[in-house]
C-alpha cells in the first residue's frame, strides 16, 4: 500500500470512500462500518488519457463524498498496476496510462483527506479475508479469473504484496514451461493466465469446435455471433458439449495452479473470483479434483477452495478497509 | 513451529543447542549469539527403527550438553516432516518413522529443557534470513536442492508455514503440467523436484550420454562407475559436455520455477542451498538468465538469487534460533 501525507488532522473516520480502478470501468462508493457499499457510482476508464482518467476519478469520488451524510475520513483505491513501495509510483500499468504517477500523493492533493492506494488485487483479498468468503482465515490466496488472473495473498493474518508490492501476481505462475506464450507485458510461456483465465476458455472453445461444428457453439459461430468468455459460460450452462469441455480444461489447469499454491502456501482457504466464476461448479468441480490428485497431504484435505462472497465489489469494499486501517493508523 | 511446555523455569538463555535432523543424518551442536556452531556431533539416521532413532537423538543432545560449559537453555530440532499445527504431531514424513508422533513434547520430557521443532526447510531459511545469505531482508524464498527440493519462506518479515505448517513445499511446485511423476509421496507430475534436484540432474545426464557416450561421463559408466549427483558436478566442473549439458538443463528448469516464485512472493533475496549449489554458477548462471526471460517487471530486476551461506549447518543454526526465541518467549 502507498499512503499519502494526511493533509490536516480529522476526527475518527465515520465513512470512508472506497474505488475500485479496473482495466475498463471505474466503481466507488461509500462504505459502512458493515462493509455495506452506498451511493455506488460508476464510470468507463478505458480509452482515457492520463489528464483525464485522474479528473474523472476525481469526479466520480466527488460525486460519491456529495451523497454521503457523514464527512469523508479516507478514500482508499484498488487500481490495476504493480506498485514499487519503495518510490509510491506505479511501477508498471498494463491497462490505464498511470506508469510513473505518484497516485497517492496527487490524489490526496486533489481530494484534500487521507488517501490509501493499492493494487487491486490486494484489495480484493482483503475484503474477503476480513469479511468475505474467508472471514476469520489467516492464510488465504485469492484468485480472481477475467480475462486475465489477478490474485492476492493474506498470510500469517497479514496481506503480503512482497519486497517491492509486486508480489501477488498469481497468474504468472507457470504450470507448463513450453506452453504458449502468455497475454499482454508478460514474457513468460505457460503461465496460469493464459491456460485457466477467461481467454483461454475462448481459445480452448475455438479449438474444440473446429473438430464438432455441429453443436450449438458451432452453430452460432456460423452466425456470426463472436466468442466471448460469458458466451461460452452460458453455453456451458446450457449443456453444450464443446463448452463445458472447455470449461473442463481450463478448470484442471487451474487446479494445477492450485496444487502448487496449496503445497508452497499451505493456505485454508482460497477464493475464486471474477467474471469466470460465474461458472460455478462447472469450473470449480475440475479443479477441486485436480487439486486433489496432485496436491501434498495433509495440506490438499485441509484447504477450502470457495467462490468469492463480494462479486465485483470486493475491490471497492478493500480499498474502503486500507483507507479506514490507515487513517486510524494517522489518527 | 511447535512448542513443548517447558518443564520449569529456567534463566535467560546463554547457551541452546541445535540439531538438524536429514533424511541419512543428524547433526547437532551449540550455537552461540554470534551463531557459530560449537560441539558439533554428527550420527547416522538411516535405516533405524522409530525406538532406536529416537534413543539416537536423545544420545546425540547428550553428549553436545556434557561439551558445552554453559547450561543449555533449550534444544531447537529441524526435522523432515511436515508438521500438523493442529495436533503438533508430524503428520508425514517420507524419509524418518515419524509420522503420528508428537515430537517436542517426547523430547522435552526426554531432555528435560523446553524444546522447538519445526521443518528443517523452515529453520534453514531462518537461519540465512537472519543471518547468512538474506540478512537483513523481510521476503526471503530458500530453496534446498539435493536429491529432492525443499524450501522455506519468510515473508513480511516473519516464518511463513501456512495454516497448519505444511506451506514451504516449494519442490512440488508445477512447471510442467504433463511432465514426468514426482518422487516419494508426491502424487504431482512435472513438480521442480522433479525437473531440478539432484535427482533430475543424474536424469538428465543419464538420457543424454546415450547419445554422446565418447565422453568422460561415458567412459565413467563404461568403467562401471554409478552415476551421482556430486559426480555429475564433479565432471560438469571438469567441463564433460554431457555433465554441463545436464546442469544447464536443471538450472533452466530452477529458473521457470524461480520465476513463479519471484511473480508470486516478490521477494528481495532467493538463497540456494543444498548439496546442487556446489555446482554455483554453472547452475545459477542458466537459472538467472531463465528468470530474468520469463518474471515480470519491476520484480525481477529487484531479486537477488545468492548462494547460501551456511552450507550444511543452515538447519542447525535455524532449529537454534528457534529455540532461542521460543525460550525467550517462555521466560
Amino acid at each position: 500500500m502507498v499512503a499519502a501525507p494526511m493533509p490536516a488532522a480529522r476526527a475518527t473516520p465515520s465513512c470512508v470512500i472506497g474505488v475500485d480502478l479496473g482495466g475498463t470501468k471505474l466503481l466507488a462508493g461509500v462504505v459502512g462500518p458493515d462493509q455495506a457499499v452506498r451511493h455506488r457510482v460508476r464510470r468507463q476508464a478505458l480509452g482515457l488519457d492520463q489528464a483525464r482518467l485522474m479528473a474523472v476519478i476525481v469526479e466520480a469520488v466527488e460525486e460519491v463524498r456529495a451523497a454521503a451524510s457523514d464527512e469523508v475520513a479516507a478514500v482508499g483505491f484498488g487500481i490495476p498496476v504493480t506498485l514499487d513501495r519503495r518510490t509510491g509510483t506505479a511501477a508498471y500499468s498494463t491497462h490505464l496510462p498511470l506508469a510513473g504517477v505518484p497516485f497517492a500523493a496527487v490524489m490526496s492533493e486533489r481530494l484534500g483527506v487521507p488517501v490509501a492506494v493499492d493494487n487491486d488485487g490486494n484489495c480484493a483479498v482483503l475484503a474477503e479475508a476480513r469479511h468475505g468468503a474467508a472471514a476469520g482465515a489467516d492464510d488465504v490466496v485469492m484468485l480472481t479469473l477475467g480475462t486475465g488472473i489477478g490474485g492476492g495473498l493474506v498470510l500469517g493474518g497479514q496481506l503480503q504484496r512482497g519486497w517491492i508490492g509486486a508480489g501477488g501476481e498469481l497468474g504468472h505462475m507457470v504450470i507448463d514451461f513450453d506452453g504458449p506464450p502468455c497475454q499482454g507485458n508478460c514474457p513468460n510461456r505457460g503461465c496460469l493466465e493464459v491456460m485457466a483465465s477467461g481467454s483461454a476458455l475462448v481459445r480452448e472453445a475455438s479449438l474444440r469446435v473446429a473438430r464438432r461444428p455441429d453443436t450449438a457453439l458451432g452453430h452460432a459461430l456460423e452466425e456470426g455471433r463472436e466468442l466471448t468468455g460469458p458466451f461460452v459460460t452460458e453455453l456451458a450452462h446450457d449443456g453444450d458439449p464443446v463448452a463445458r469441455d472447455a470449461m473442463h480444461a481450463i478448470g484442471r489447469a487451474l487446479g494445477v495452479g492450485l496444487s502448487s499454491l496449496v503445497n508452497v502456501l499451505n493456505p485454508e482457504v482460497i477464493v475464486i473470483g471474477g467474471g469466470v466464476i460465474a461458472a460455478g461448479e462447472m469450473l470449480l468441480g475440475p479443479a477441486r479434483a485436480e487439486l486433489q490428485a496432485r496436491a501434498l497431504l495433509p495440506a490438499r484435505d485441509a484447504v477450502r477452495v470457495v467462490p468469492a462472497a463480494f462479486g465485483e465489489q470486493a475491490g471497492l469494499v478493500g480499498a474502503a478497509l486500507l483507507a479506514r486501517e490507515s487513517a486510524r493508523a494517522a489518527a
